[in-house]
């Protein structure tokens, strides 16, 4: 892959997204033996920055990191020169001065890994920023998907949430897309995207028309830290009109998988039942975010290829 | 060792107890050389999630997991999706789909451990769970009292402090009552729990009559942080009546030894001049600590026998 | 080198410094390398324990450290027993009894290091104490100034800023005078100390006298973070008449360098063009801060020499 970054799905092509998929099957099983580690990445320094809480991404990242044998440094907001008033682009430019090879960053605003990747030598992977995109979600979901449905393309897909200020969704309809599945969204329209026609996905009124027939249903999390200004009446009010629950089972195909990126809001985009339920493949999703960060970190970095290193 | 979990002393069999022990002297070793580091388990990856403020308990286990080649990832409260209203039992379901080895809890709700214990596939080690229990720590205060005293059957052991919500008592009388030590507490009536005499302890009525003639003296923390209703009058009065002072020391038996789990509230529970004493074994506790951990990591994970690994 | 701390430059002669800079010139090499690791610390812990904020020299230690193949711990302040009231003197204690083979403590407290020193076996490292000393920062100065100059020994340096509360100035001016370079300083009469015309510095009467005819120009941070009483009347009066700007370029020395340790206050004590025009060694600064730290743990330790090691 000739490509040094990974800042957006918007990027990528069909063949690189396949590419990395593959790959990502056999680092899977690296996670899979007893001795859960490689060395190809040994001596590589990685910074993982993160301006916004996290718990799977940042784990998922520094798991992959260190199951490479690579060097992982973790980067808090506070605690840092950040807050003492320094610039991103100057703390930008100090960090790239140490040199490290990959610097993973999660930013509240959207487009500030393009900027990070323009001013520094080392591969920049996009973590989420803002509500713009989250490329390695939408790759580790696109895997689930795979595994699960053998291809993606031609397949019937419906997203419900918040389409407008989800970065989860924004990848995702991009990923689906370039991929060959047809995507259905449903939202309050106070959470859809003004544009949302233009995008050449399907808007569906209700919830019972989007999820009807689909061989995926992802429902998203509803981001209450982002959003102090309410998009609709109440977490109640959501879950009674947008939340996944038991009665929506009867509408949906027999070998439908239901996704969501977490954290989860039971009970609110989700219902427990059915997050726990036998279409639920939410725990997949967490397992195959490792080995999917794992084929972005080789193949950005060139690495020898997996087969090749012998343990 | 057939046992997958270390959830408290109240689990284990006097049998499995000396054999961490016995394990725990060779693992001492391994800190004692200028190359501390042993590859026995090398690609296994273990999480620390500490949902309490803790200085010693955590360096202890990440040090004796690095020192075992093990891959550690800290994971801390703040920062976490936990703060994103996600249930602890999705945050554990999460954590298990990454696939660590082991995960090391501390926890505020007694009885958290043994509910993520039964969510997952890795070993789950208890790092404290509430006013229960606190395993290693028991184990490496008994690593100390055995290194001091030889042989732990029949010793004499005082524990002076807050009983009833002591995680560090509880372990400790558990595990001092299996290898056969006679155990007699002293506290302020508000801090001992209501069924003591049923535990088959000794209760003194006052300092002097619980240390006299004693092998072992274990002074507990007064856990300011955990108490905002005050069990007696004031910190002085505590000193007064419950304080280990040089003016005790004419009671004590000459090879007796003081312990004492720190952190130290200087001039509360214990003086100055004694915990820095002749008699007193602190810091050895938090040496034995290391040892006592990396036992317990290989004995979990079935590591081979740290006599066969070369290094 | 048979020094086992590094508290201050105060303690080191002139051969001390100059092995050390020699050897980081070595060590740099490490950092631009692609695989950037040598073996030759492996299995030593060593504890990172900084009391107040920093991006760049944490992580410039823990880089070093891993590029080392140490094993690293972090210690912040919040999460930790300081919370529970221990000493400072008690967290040493038994930070030390895990036998750590360094400590890199940075503290707000000056002499902090020192006392430390004598509490334990380790060695270590003084990361920033008060407004005392900043070691390696100096150091990190000093190799830059030689790799651009050749010699130290006869060079006019200039140090603009907090003279009085600034431990880089503190470090620098005993460092620089150590080498044989004659140190100009300036600021505002509130920021230079009271005894300053007997330390054997030039004490300059404006920003135009102090950096004409120089072959280095320091400007030195605003800590705004550590002062609310403040020194002067605003930060615009500040830029007025101690930042650097494009109007004092032309009383430079065609090959004088810029410095500043970090983190800038653009448009405070530097302006923007300057800070990123082309007498700039900022960048340089960070990037021998690794080098400089990696040299400064393998004298400490009496690691093999790295000439020696077959990576």
């Amino acid at each position: 892959m000739p490509r040094k970054h990974l800042l957006g799905i918007a990027d990528l092509s069909p063949f690189e997204i396949s590419m990395i998929l593959d790959l990502a099957e056999s680092t899977k099983s690296i996670s899979e033996r007893t001795i859960k580690k490689v060395p190809t990445l040994r001596g590589r320094t990685i910074l993982n920055l993160f301006f916004e809480p996290s718990t799977r991404t940042r784990l998922s990242f520094e798991i992959a990191q260190k199951r490479l044998s690579a060097d992982t440094v973790n980067f808090s907001v506070s605690g840092s020169s950040v807050s003492k008033g320094e610039t991103l682009v100057d703390t930008a430019k100090n960090l790239a001065a140490m040199r490290p090879s990959v610097i993973v960053i999660r930013h509240g605003v959207a487009g500030y890994p393009h900027r990070l990747a323009k001013l520094m030598d080392a591969s920049v992977i996009n973590a989420g920023d803002g509500f713009h995109e989250h490329p390695t979600q939408a790759l580790l979901d696109l895997m689930t998907i795979r595994e699960r449905k053998g291809q993606v393309e031609g397949l019937k897909v419906a997203i419900i949430g918040d389409i407008a200020r989800s970065r989860v969704a924004g990848s995702n309809i991009l990923c689906l897309s370039k991929m060959g599945a047809e995507v259905t969204v449903m939202a309050p329209r106070s959470m859809l995207p003004y544009h949302i026609k233009k995008t050449g996905v399907n808007v569906a009124a209700n919830l019972k028309d989007a999820i009807t027939n689909k061989d995926v249903v992802m429902a998203l999390r509803i981001q209450r830290e982002r959003d102090s200004v309410s998009r609709f009446p109440s977490l109640r009010e959501y879950n009674r009109y947008y939340g996944l629950k038991m009665e929506h089972m009867q509408y949906l195909k027999d070998d439908c998988i239901i996704m969501h990126p977490g954290p989860i809001n039971r009970g609110v985009e989700i219902d427990p039942e059915v997050a726990d339920g036998p279409l639920s493949v939410i725990l997949e999703q967490v397992s195959n975010g490792v080995a999917v960060r794992m084929a972005v970190l080789l193949l950005l970095l060139g690495g020898r290829n997996i087969y090749e290193v012998s343990d």
